[in-house]
């Protein structure tokens, strides 16, 4: 097949060369011409432009976006669909809001356009090596594309989610899982740091990775770090996210159901970006006004 | 080797098919005789009583204890010792309580005994197949044993923890890390079962096992649930406990440092084996007297 690519950051150039792997014809764009050219030297067809991205592909044009989500993925939407026709198909594959993959479902409809939106896991090695790839939209265009996704991803590891917006739907509630499990993971190794035993994390977290039930990918990567850096001492405990977490406890909220868990690592993310919270001066305020309890003074 | 082991539940009686199946001679005993008949059976010498267990060791003699914690592991030991005399090791493989076992291990020092606390992961299967184990005591005690742990363990699957106690306070943390990504994941589904998307979850739980970040034991486990029951129609939602959830918590705050997603996930344990709450009428009542916020009457 014969697929167009715009973004080949981390994870669209990884795609990109998985494509080719795998024996499909890629043609690429990206706005720093410099990884146009490093995927050309790759077997990609370069472009220099989204519109003659376009031009390089056979009709009924398939062109992934993998983008950053939010007003990047929206204009970028904006400008390939200026140049498609009925019966073209964009897939979006980065981490879209599903109310946005909804909407560009349906505002791309009214030109005739088919939309997937494919929400992608397995992080920049799985987008080389093979991915998790969870795809919503409409079945009949979903199975006219179905050996991309076969391509690009791990065996069995890609799945028709169903009704537009189900792929990254179905992506967000995987990242706010991995929002729970991460802290959880996090707070026990914190137990792990403080207690009185000397605790050697490196072996703890491989043993964990042999035979017990929290074995899985996310502790492997714990053993990969401690490796790298036996008590993390090199970097800061400043933990970003980039939204689809909140979205989780959002869609949570809307539809009136607990996911308590879910919303406090979400919440600690933020605490973390903190070095002092005003919560810390209010508690601390009211401690000293009833009980004369201590405060400590800003130098 | 010779390993004398009480107590022939779902572990023990797993565990002691394991250690025969690597070519160890086993004595065997549990109160349900049952249980020492059908081991008996796969090459186990049977025994009537601990007393008569203990009997059957050469010198050096290692007694393997796999009882609840508790009273039972505390009256199991004392009748152990009672037939022990000094190097002889015991090893309490069972989910007891660190504390506890820093004590027991000090107590049988006094009479010269050597004590090993091993906690043991991995469900019925792993004892079977292969179990994660984290030894904690004298390293001279644990590398005598070594053999033992290799063999009822995957590869890499056991590690030498520390001193007394570390190996019951590591599967501890394993099992407070265990509830907060239970709940993690059940959180997910819980999203995923309420939204406006027709999720078929054994396919999701599927594909979240092949190249995705969240991929895991726990997740197979989900794909297997679903496989059985597809919307889990046929089970309860009461989440029960054993102990190293609330242990983990004590130990958090003890050490002063903050674990609430695992404390969380304790919680929500308790929440989920009520059927009305006390909290509940509580805001129920107030939202009454404040606003006259209707109240739902007990019939």
């Amino acid at each position: 097949m014969k697929i167009g690519i715009v973004g080949l950051g981390k994870m669209g150039y990884n795609l990109a060369l998985n494509l080719i792997k795998n024996g499909n014809e890629v043609a690429a764009y990206d706005v720093n011409s410099d990884s146009v050219d490093k995927i050309a030297q790759e077997g990609a067809l370069p472009a220099c432009s989204i519109e003659e991205l376009i031009g390089k592909l056979p009709d009924k044009k398939v062109v992934w976006l993998m983008v950053p989500s939010g007003n990047i993925t929206e204009s970028v939407i904006e400008e390939v669909t200026k140049y498609l026709k009925a019966h073209d198909i964009v897939i979006d594959g980065g981490n879209s809001n599903y109310k946005d993959s909804i909407r560009r479902y349906n505002k791309l409809k009214e030109k005739g356009i088919d939309f997937l939106d494919c929400g992608t896991s397995g992080g920049t090695s799985g987008a080389l090596e093979g991915a998790c790839t969870m795809i919503g939209g409409d079945k009949e265009v979903f199975d006219y594309c179905e050996k991309i996704f076969k391509d690009i991803s791990v065996k069995d590891g890609y799945v028709y989610a169903g009704a537009a917006g189900s792929g990254h739907f179905v992506k967000m509630v995987h990242n706010g899982i991995e929002y729970g499990m991460m802290q959880s993971i996090a707070e026990g190794f914190e137990v792990l740091n403080k207690c009185d035993y000397d605790i050697n994390y490196k072996e703890i977290a491989k043993v964990w990775n042999h035979g017990s039930v929290i074995r899985g990918w996310l502790m492997e990567l714990m053993e990969d770090a401690f490796t790298k850096d036996s008590d993390l001492g090199e970097i800061k405990g400043i933990m970003n996210s980039s939204g689809e977490g909140k979205w989780t406890v959002e869609t949570a909220m809307n539809l009136g159901i607990p996911t308590p868990v879910i919303a406090l690592s979400l919440f600690m993310r933020y605490r973390s970006q903190e070095d002092d919270t005003f919560t810390g001066k209010v508690v601390a305020a009211l401690r000293n006004e009833f009980g004369g309890h201590a405060v400590e003074k800003n130098k």
